[in-house]
């Protein structure tokens, strides 16, 4: 299979995470967009991924599935290893949930106020922002940030005792915010100390 | 278990609807909760859902899961009858997709129209607003239906052959645009057809 991204973009990071955890990360072809440039607007990718962003995963055959989520989920299914996105209904569902919780409140809302508040990824592709919704969305990551901090003053890992979906996706939301500069407040320790560990995992430090 | 939810409410519906689907509604108790009086803000309901909005999923073991993505893949998991979540990890994925395309674009992006840019639940608790934000995700919903058209002129349901989640979404998505007067264009006339043949279903039109 192909994955269509740019290697240290927050969203694709999630996926090749994904695939160094379940020992996958040689399974794939790495295809570069170059996204700084409006690659993945051209009607060439928007043929593959109609939502315009990367990552974008091609299966053998030939067929595509976009975001994160449902690429996870796939790569989840396909490799042996550690499950990611949980195996009892329950688990699934509490992982769901805090993967959702991480990606709506810290990804997605440092994402927003990236693209909408700062200059993002410049001029040229930024050409439909709106500052103030972007700065409501940086008080939405300081929220979520005191409540993942909360969440992990009781369990391991944000889903429960099992590193997880969960983890990743708030794990690339903080690398995004130090890339954005949205403070994460050191007075978080257990998302500091949570952080610390998911840092010296093989997926991520190697 | 137990369903906190306001019955007719676009993201309730959601999982109304796939509960009828799998012929499971009468093993749930469903606890309204006065969302139209800001019950959902409450620490009470908070302790439940810190996400505030409604449904919220009790299990019997008292723990709660929140998120209609996280809440419909349990039912689905727990209950017999047709899959809509899918079975191959291929068909899942697609079906993940589809799903967050007609969450993310049409169902999400109507709810952002009218909380942000009408008078939404009202002045009490529309506290928030950006209107140009509001706007924009108007654009969003009527760049989504025209894109779902267009995949409704090859398959006779979002993901596929088959109904699934992706279909519930976005069937929920167009009953809120009605509410909130968003126009679905009578020329989209694909997706004028799959509404009518999904709202034709026993899980809806019972
Ligand atoms: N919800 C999407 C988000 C993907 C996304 O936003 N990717 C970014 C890179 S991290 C992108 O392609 N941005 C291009 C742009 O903003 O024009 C997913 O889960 O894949
Ligand atoms: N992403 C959430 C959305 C839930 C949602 O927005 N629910 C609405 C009712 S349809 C709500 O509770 N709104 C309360 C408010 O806006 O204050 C989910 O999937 O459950």
């Amino acid at each position: 299979m192909k994955i269509y991204d740019v290697e240290g973009f927050p969203n694709p990071a999630r996926v090749r995470i994904a695939l160094a955890e379940k020992g996958a990360t040689d399974w794939v072809e790495f295809v570069p967009v170059d996204v700084m440039n409006g690659e993945h607007r051209s009607a060439e990718f928007k043929a593959k991924n109609p939502d315009a962003v990367v990552p974008c995963l091609e299966l053998e055959d030939g067929s595509y599935i976009a975001q994160c989520n449902a690429i996870t989920e796939y790569i989840d299914a396909e490799f042996d290893g550690p499950s990611l996105t949980g195996k009892t209904a329950k688990d699934r569902a509490r992982i769901a949930m805090m993967n959702l919780r991480a990606e709506n409140g810290l990804l997605n809302a440092v994402s927003a106020y990236f693209h909408h508040a700062t200059p993002g990824l410049g001029p040229d592709l930024e050409t439909d922002q709106c500052a103030e919704w972007g700065h409501k969305q940086k008080h939405v990551a300081a929220r979520t940030m005191a409540y993942l901090d909360a969440v992990l003053a009781d369990t391991a890992y944000l889903a429960g005792d099992e590193f997880s979906v969960a983890d990743i996706t708030a794990f690339a939301g903080l690398a995004f915010a130090d890339f954005a500069k949205v403070e994460i407040p050191a007075t978080l320790e257990n998302l500091q100390a949570w952080r610390a560990k998911v840092a010296a995992r093989p997926s991520i430090a190697a």
